[in-house]
């Protein structure tokens, strides 16, 4: 249960913005837009990612020359303390809004539930977004960035950056075609800084329980790609996969791999946060399928589901992932 | 735009679990549920909302008579940073999950979103709750319970309850006739003792576009009822809706002022807190619809979505309500 299926629905374009380091990357070529000043030109990091969601956003609207009143409702979140990320940034848009948590799962979540309520007739468009910044990342889960502390090798590195996904019946070369809902699964992680290990029994479960539904076989897939589970977590769901009969090692992809050089850039398991999918899907795979390079892949969200205080509770990681299927049409 | 209309979603039941407060007040005939133990047996209060959120939900699950296999869709969220209340108290659970942060509106948007999956038939059935605890909210907003600091005349009291509420195509005697996505709307209010102010804003907007869209007028209502605006957000809403044209106030109620006696009960301006209507809705209103004596209610849910860091860095706080339509069939 949990898989969903959509006929009409169409991704009818995307922007993503990144930051410096994103840049620095071997994606930086399929990036919107990016910003070197950290600060975004704003007095304080988390208004900073507030001003990059809604340059992203203002820049989606430009290139679809988008109104407010074409836009049904706008779904998203972002792991700022009660999503002020995403508040803050559309609070000028006067469109309806579902606030979203998924932790980095969310613009997975984001996709599918737009998806659901454009299929299901609800609203005629919807725009899906998710933001992550690594500075207000930093100093709200860890420590702020300036005290320059020890980072583990399976610490990630939270991606700077913003994506945003307009959804609509109006026929566009890729179809969102269907999707599965994520379940809780904690594997009993207690390490904050292995959030891969934390992340990678939900989104196992989330790709058994896709292809065991769908009656799909990952062959049929250009790319399983997931969020963020970094070289730690990528190994991990590959091998609970495999635990589970299936293999998706050879057309398997981590948003958290993609986006950063690990040779050159010094950036441990790789990059996390909900801008990494948000951005190498709405900057880089994406575009991919409109060039005809990938007919068809599963978007993996994965998210883990702490918060600051939890882990100093003893508690451990609880683990969620939504995926959407895109194809080509 | 942003309501939209259901024909055969029906509120199969609900269950509501309050604190030792809410218990004194003049709703406490009507709840399931309440525990007089602040940490409900936890060792944290954190953790302890998580088990206020677990009980409640294994109630509805036994009044109900149901399975995790009964559940299409779990929908919900809470006031704790990232929303762990909640995922913390459903992990036992296997079922889809969907995190939603709507602040304080955060049930209204649950029983919209997952309203919309059961209309749509993307899930057989689903689950919205919400929940808060005055001990966690207090010190993760404000300051720790322990410190006894002095709270203004306009400060709220946040209801220590968890509200959980089925949704199903098979019919009952309540159905979730329709509903409406509230927009952000930031009246320029930056005093985070004063969540009221910040809310009315956003309620006016959604009951003036409600009615405005839907056709229909305030008169065929028994209830109109907002979730926690308190003394001070009730008089500012019938004053903002009073200007855009019509009357609420014969007919308008508010959670918060529903909750406690506050003549007997020392909550300056009332309760608040995502378990504020989740409660009174779930534990109350519904069960006075089921005895005949409410025919139809529009439930706006009102959420200020600032965290603790905005009011710090000046910024202004932005609300949004959302509503839906409950019917007697």
């Amino acid at each position: 249960m949990g898989t969903v299926r959509f006929g009409d629905v169409y991704l009818g374009g995307s922007s993503a913005t990144v930051g410096k380091k994103e840049m620095a990357g071997p994606l930086r070529e399929w990036f919107d837009l990016h910003e070197e000043d950290e600060y975004f030109g704003m007095p304080t990091f988390e208004q900073a990612e507030s001003e990059m969601v809604r340059r992203n956003l203002a820049h989606l609207f430009e290139k679809m020359n988008l109104k407010d009143e074409d836009v049904g409702v706008l779904l998203g979140g972002d792991l700022l303390n009660q999503c002020t990320g995403t508040s803050f940034g559309i609070k000028s848009h006067s469109i309806p809004f579902l606030g979203l948590y998924g932790a980095c799962s969310t613009i997975a979540e984001g996709l599918l539930v737009g998806s659901m309520l454009v299929q299901g007739g609800f609203v005629p468009s919807a725009v899906a977004m998710a933001s992550s910044h690594y500075c207000t990342a930093e100093r709200q889960y860890r420590f702020p960035p300036e005290y320059g502390n020890q980072r583990p090798p399976t610490a990630q590195y939270t991606v700077t950056g913003a994506g945003a996904f307009y959804l609509t019946r109006v026929p566009s070369p890729i179809r969102i075609a269907e999707g599965i809902i994520g379940r809780i699964v904690d594997g009993g992680i207690t390490d904050a800084n292995n959030m891969g290990a934390a992340m990678a029994p939900a989104a196992a479960d989330t790709i058994l329980r896709y292809f065991g539904e769908s009656g799909r076989r990952p062959e049929e897939f250009d790319a399983i790609v997931t969020g963020d589970l970094g070289r730690e977590g990528l190994e991990l769901v590959q091998e609970l996969v495999h635990q589970g009969g299936l293999e998706i090692a050879p057309r398997h992809m981590d948003g958290g791999l993609l986006i950063f050089d690990l040779k050159k850039q010094d950036m441990h398991c790789g990059g996390s946060g909900c801008g990494c999918l948000s951005t190498v899907l709405g900057g880089y795979l994406v575009k991919r399928m409109r060039a005809g390079e990938l007919k068809r892949i599963l978007a993996v969200g994965t998210g883990a589901l702490l918060n600051a205080s939890t882990p100093l509770q003893k508690l451990s990681i609880p683990g969620i992932a939504h995926a959407v299927c895109l194809e080509a049409v």
